[in-house]
């Protein structure tokens, strides 16, 4: 009845993409932790226990699944999206449970890359425990620890920019209406992403225009327990105390923050590192001028408007050959419309020639 | 070795895939004609002679399909894409070429719209072959023969509007320039779509801006031996005579026409039957708001420009509601581009309200 090399290596696999999974459903519950997940399998492959990054505070993802797995931990294997840290915070260092939990071998997707709460693979082998590092690292770097690494690596949050567009581009008629572009599917996949950002943010114009509420709903309108912070760039004072953002549906913060930069800096001192900017077309300009944008999900709708405010405002490119390049990462139809998936080709100004896409 | 009935309905139903394929790979080259193909099997279900439309006063598909079959199509089955024609015009009628070619079963896919020259099941039925018509009916209306098919039922050409744009709409960056929005690939699907088409058409302020020479080529830019006719609109004669399109490359038409339909009309009685609009903003505008667009092709650029012109001109529509609804058709990834295809779900203005899709 025991496993062959080649199935434990399977149930790794498995296992590891299921950590990953586990890290995304927290996404947006645990920062300024790290989303990650972690899958215990006993000596035999089977899995007998998963966890993932409770919110601040709470037990972090090994110390879950080793709670859950008890006793059927000994001998077996860790399966991690992360390095386990080896230092004591809030919580003690996951290294240390893993050792006491007796497993023989842990496989993790990224290395820690704080030296803070580094040093955990070496504190395991030195335990006697067999550790593989780097296993399926990139699919887990650009999963739910992207945002994070983000911010080890950047001092700021991962900036997801998200707009709802005509063929034509177009984000509002030329009323100025704008709702609604797309249709129930698209607008509850908004609902859902917001689910996993720590911040939404728009700017004053918006705020005047649409008077959004900019919280996180369900197909009923019931409001969702645990709501994003909703930030409004306001650097003229604008935004009127009956506006809807300032209702008691979930926490606001108002910034004076003048560039994308600044508000960033603000932001992450907040412990946000995830933030879906839902601006319009000047605030996303802003932000894309300012090389501050890592991904772009743009949900086009059927429809034409030949006239209305564009997607985004001047970015200060007037010739063809200037155009700032992205990369299609995904097309996903959602109901009628279709939702592009999109990352910059390169973060900041510079050279914009150098990999055309056009 | 007989095969069953099953077995020849599969092979009946492949056998009209087939005659699909083969009518699309002769449109652009048969019309006034509808773009029709044909396959023969023999008595045991094997395919033994294929055909397709001749250019006008060529052969007709099921004749060139009985002359590969030869003897083979004795006892066996003529699959087609249209109803056979009962008429003579330069050629003679199909119908009887199958009685000839004694064939016992015909499979019909579109019934013939024409009174001139319908009566061909008819026809048959009296000699003594079994008929069915409406075989997957509604994929061979869809496919080559639509353009024809529009042209039976409305009297006018079938419209294609291709549009290449970046992520926000633009056509054209802020300095005019519009070289090149979309990557390799995209454009030479272009190329290939302008094959299948009976004229391509700009406007003036395309003609001027971009001197574009709107002709078929290869990768290697050689000419294909079949070009489209090329039509520019130019109703206030602004083309000047050194104009690309005005070239030796491939006729060209220049039209006065003061409206989408008086167009129309015009390249309707010259046998155009499937154009191709790639015009700027201007010229989409004004068929779309005369109802006269039959497909979209937007091939759509990972990129932002900030500024430029817009997709599509205006179309007199200032509200989100009244925005045009279009129904994506599908998407297709080409090289970092994106080819979306769409259908208007109206045809005319009208109510504007009452199929939303936003």
């Amino acid at each position: 009845m025991s496993a062959t090399p080649t199935d434990l290596r399977g149930r790794e696999a498995d296992a590891m993409a299921r950590a990953r999974e586990l890290g995304a459903s927290v996404l947006g519950t645990t920062s300024a932790n790290p989303a990650v997940g972690a899958v215990i399998l006993a000596s035999d492959g089977t899995p007998v226990g998963e966890g993932a990054t409770a919110p601040p505070g709470g037990p972090h993802a090994e110390v879950a699944a080793l709670a859950q797995a008890g006793e059927r931990a000994r001998g077996g294997t860790a399966v991690v999206t992360l390095e386990p840290c080896a230092h004591t915070g809030r919580t003690g260092p996951c290294a240390d449970a893993l050792i006491a939990g007796g497993v023989s071998r842990v496989v993790v997707a990224v290395p820690e890359p704080t030296e803070l709460a580094g040093g955990g693979a070496e504190r395991l082998r030195a335990a006697g425990i067999e550790v593989e590092v780097g296993v399926e690292r990139g699919a887990a770097e650009e999963g739910a620890l992207a945002a994070w690494l983000t911010g080890v690596r950047e001092q700021r949050p991962f900036v997801i920019w998200k707009a709802a567009a005509t063929l034509d581009g177009r984000v509002a008629a030329a009323d100025g209406t704008s709702r609604w572009i797309t249709g129930e599917e698209a607008r509850a996949a908004v609902h859902r992403l917001r689910a996993t950002c720590d911040a939404v943010v728009v700017g004053s114009g918006t705020a005047l225009t649409d008077d959004p509420q900019l919280t996180v709903r369900d197909a009923e309108g019931r409001l969702a327990g645990r709501q994003p912070l909703r930030v409004v760039v306001d650097r003229r004072g604008r935004l009127p105390g009956t506006a809807r953002l300032l209702d008691q549906a979930a926490p606001t913060h108002v910034s004076r923050a003048g560039t994308p930069a600044d508000l960033l800096a603000e932001l992450f001192d907040r412990d946000v590192r995830r933030i879906l900017l839902e601006g319009g077309p000047t605030l996303a300009a802003a932000f894309l001028r300012a090389g501050l944008v890592d991904e772009v999900l743009v949900h086009l709708a059927p429809t034409l408007l030949g006239a209305g405010s564009s997607l985004v405002g001047d970015l200060g490119i007037s010739t063809m050959a200037d155009a700032l390049s992205l990369r299609i990462v995904d097309l996903i139809p959602m109901g009628g419309d279709v939702q592009i998936r999109l990352v910059p080709t390169r973060h900041t100004g510079g050279d914009q020639h150098a990999d055309g896409g056009s």
